[in-house]
């Protein structure tokens, strides 16, 4: 599996199964002399976590992060920085049910024929929890980027969205209620939406919008790292994304050029933001905003036909608890894979004048 | 501009202004022993072409494409290739319009800001111009990948979109008509459609759609460069892209787990294929898809306001001959870049098994 | 510390300093399928221990590797293999005397001006403790390769050096002395000099040869990751080492061609080998041979003028227990950087033919 | 073939054979606002090219590069350069002798095993003609680090060596003699030492050791990517060269610690300096210094016995013009190489504090 590395100057490399004793990782390139808040970092986790509300799986898992290097009287010293969450209980699971099957649109069957040996337990290397990693590594590049401001938020579940454009909701509201809908009222409904699913035995997908503020003009590496490419690779990576847009996105397509150019104002911000704050895969100092919508989740709780490796028919029906509604957790995740990306090319960028 | 290398063994690396003397590139990793249809190269070269038709911008470019290395009796050899395309004319051209305005939703002010020195002449890098050597490379990868066939196509023009799921056009169709839609009757709406446009002055974006079929299970590289991933930074790293999605889409985030699961037949493929041929980031067999959305080109032949580098006020007017519609001659850049994504794939994959 | 990861497609990442909770790595692009035989492991690592004779550091480290993940049922799973080694009383040391000061011909000073923030406790992140993690992967690269053999050994000590070549030898008589060298009489006189050395509270130089059986035509990917250059990155890359070479090495500049070309046998061998096993970058099939010198250790246990990071003049002595010689226990060092050299080499050159 | 980039911020991309159209490459990460003196790129270039004197191969190459792209108004503009150095008759030439023979110590054999297809014209992409590419890459990283001097010379041929350190030399004998050795009585031993073996149809290996001065302290990567490591690989990837050593070298094996340590002076340099300018990988602000040990070249005009393809024995004779020693030409390339990698890491270390 060559792929566990992300970024080019501040990486994450990451490691862990579900259910092995620990996932962790370790972020290289961190930049010295950083004053390193461990509770901010556990915070971010804490949003991940499974268990945090009702509309969620009610797994347990604490999630607590161990660093093992790099950080000195909290401060990081620009030496790798290892990190270990140990999993809870890993051992105790019954996984006689999915051992042999491949469950429909999860990765078992793929997994199965790429590498011929599979670990069964849960989901493996390809279950979401390997983006807890993620998580701590992108709170550290939140520290890093202390002036720029990564906002995720829920803006649909299922056929509810929130009807206005982004500027126009109070942030504050997002943390407020456990859909992370800035919209108090569409949360309410998105709610009673998730809980209705769940109640059928079934699940929902959505859309995670992401704001990025105060973002100093140039960040980005044309011609093939543009800004918005490794914003959507990243995005893409997370467990169930299948889709990505930024700006004016796939609206963009219906528009004419005479509607869609952002003209300038003098002081060489844009009266209107349908470029996303991206310019040529460089920013732009607009605000950078994008979509990503999920897929619902995969584990259903009705029975299902399905076969198993050796081709067999076979009935399986979800077991355990699994998410409804992979879009509030995933909250996080986004801000965090959107976190490393720039701090990524915020380094790059130190190195492309004279 | 440190990233202007695309893939991890099967490398892309591009370079070359609108209007310096030529562009060009180098591909590492291409397995040797392949025999190479030049002339195959060409016709794609051909494809991507300005003037090729009546919707496209009427700018007369060669693009022959030599080569310089790595091929030898028609066969590559294992070493790098080296090509270069030279720009035609590229001297006479007056830039004074632009040398000190920058063109509203253009990347003229980031690079200006990002670099401190600017290439004024035309796009200078952040042209499309650029992707024609991707066109080169792309046509080379599908030599290598000789059993999988890369299709893309235009599914919308503006509003003017196809009916039908992809599986039900004939793909013959698409190569016959100068916008390159598969259905005929659709393909006229969306031709009138995009000369009343560029009669207007303006411009009009759309979306390319690319199906990937013969592609064998296993393919791509979790957790971060799943195959989705990859596709969708290659897709974004053209210019005008604004988004990406593949199988169920953003349409995905409407639906239900048990609306969306791909049930198993039992040979391996699935019944329905909202994953898009994708599970956890590798090739599952099915068919691959995915869609591409297009802003409308920023140069239109009607007045602007904009600025200069000084942050005055100017009016500025597109001059030249520019496409009022990019979608028809991103079909082959489509194309090639998913190329590149499947056999630099291909080729990593030979490396995950004992 | 943006260098922290070594290979392309079998790669480690490490982390971790000397005086740190722990020091770990993951290792990724491990191919799926490999039996690992984790005795094996601790063993290699056992090698590289202090405390393990009379004639090496006399600290107690038990360095037990814990593997946290890409493991399951013993067999390796193709994810990535997250491992952690645990530091011993790291917290109790008394670490003032260096603190401020800068001892000679260490990393102290260098670190300080690099990250403006330094981990004084030993020598932090640029101790060779970190060869530790090193020799792990190097063991599971080992494992890979079943059928290549890696055998390092002392051939220098000072000024007393084996005579013969390599061949001459029986490498069994390597591990059964404590200095590791294959000539017993020779083994006894380094072993009296390096506690002669010691006794003088002073360190000695030598060097390691390093002897590849059993690989393949054709490892190696030129023109800039030719066999030898990446070889001899990872030697030079294990602290203390001052030089690299290989073959005929700094002899063959006092050649004449014709004595120093390397005339086939019928079966392609080569009736001499002052071309080490590879030529123009790519392993012939010969032996690979190469020497590796080390310096002596810096921190002697004799009162040593130096300066402090205010540049004030301060009398150090060195404390603790150090090495007097390090190359016995270099040994399963360079065995593990060659593996991972000829690991990542063996898994490209999968790639390179059609 | 996948390594035909060097570098990962400042990168050359080489591409071409000694007997195709052309040779060439692309530099990305050159940083903006360079200013570009590109008569200064061709003298470096005339340093290199064969028949420049009496004691060099007669073959006759002009050696012109051509920039494509990167640089406008001469100054570097943050996009990739390309550039082509066209070979010259490279279609004349008769290669049946060695279409089908393997030549002694030449990478014949091994790259028809590697890539079952083999351009036998000369050495294809295994000949030194591919070394001009980088003498041009060195040529503008020198052009950036204009503070930083790179000297290199002859200090050894065959038995004939300079006697003194590197301090005691005026740097400016060095281009006043044909074999560029700062010693010009030994110099002129050296040019008949050649002619003499040239006249024997044989060839004679040599050392060329290489100065760097005035570079900042905290140049240099660890753990895997320290200074002297990347300074190693960049050596060793020079077509010919079997060794490389720093500072002490393979004598500081010999040595005690009491010896070798570089005590401080107050000002933070050393009083002496067997650490090579090089502590723990990063530059401690002394002259950075290392040998490059080259061996004889492979083609001699004696008739030498080998195999064909077939492992037949066959007769062969080298034909065509060849340098009798390569270490005057090897000059100006070990100089590009060692600015190659300083460029990088210089670049890189712009990111390594907060």
């Amino acid at each position: 599996m060559s792929a566990n590395t992300f970024g080019k100057i501040f990486q994450l490399t990451s490691f862990g199964e579900s259910h092995g004793p620990a996932i962790g990782g370790v972020i290289t390139g961190c930049p010295s002399g950083l004053n390193l808040n461990l509770d901010e970092i556990q915070k971010e986790l804490d949003r991940r976590k499974p268990g945090q509300s009702n509309i969620v799986t009610q797994r347990k898992e604490e999630d607590s992060v161990i660093f093992y290097s790099g950080i000195f009287e909290n401060k990081s010293t620009g030496a790798p920085i290892g990190f270990v969450i140990n999993n809870k209980d890993q051992k105790s699971k019954d996984y006689s049910h999915i051992k042999d099957n491949y469950r429909p649109s999860h990765a078992d069957m793929v997994y199965d024929k790429k590498y011929g040996h599979r670990d069964y337990r849960g989901g493996g290397r390809s279950s979401a929890r390997e983006t807890a990693s993620r998580v701590v590594a992108g709170a550290i590049a939140k520290q890093f980027l202390k002036s720029t401001s990564f906002t995720a938020f829920v803006s649909q579940v299922g056929d509810i969205s929130i009807d206005n454009k982004f500027d126009k909701y109070n942030f504050d509201e997002i943390e407020k209620n456990i859909v992370r809908c800035p919209d108090p009222k569409v949360a309410k409904k998105m709610e009673s939406h998730i809980k209705q699913v769940r109640k059928e035995g079934d699940t929902i997908g959505g859309i995670v919008t992401c704001v990025i503020k105060n973002i100093p003009v140039g960040i980005g590496e044309p011609v093939f790292d543009k800004l918005h490419a490794k914003l959507g690779q990243a995005m893409l990576s997370i467990n169930a994304v299948k889709g990505f847009e930024f700006g004016s996105g796939f609206k963009g397509a219906k528009m004419k050029g005479s509607e869609h150019n952002d003209l300038f104002n003098p002081d060489g911000s844009t009266k209107t933001n349908y470029s996303g704050g991206i310019q040529g895969g460089i920013s732009n100092g607009m605000d950078i905003y994008f979509n990503v919508a999920f897929k619902p989740v995969s584990t259903i709780m009705k029975p299902q036909e399905t076969i198993n490796n050796k081709g067999d028919k076979v009935d399986i029906l979800g077991k355990g608890r699994h998410d409804p509604c992979v879009v509030p957790r995933a909250v996080p995740i986004v801000e965090a894979m959107a976190a490393l990306v720039i701090a990524d090319f915020v380094l790059i960028n130190r190195t492309v004048k004279k």
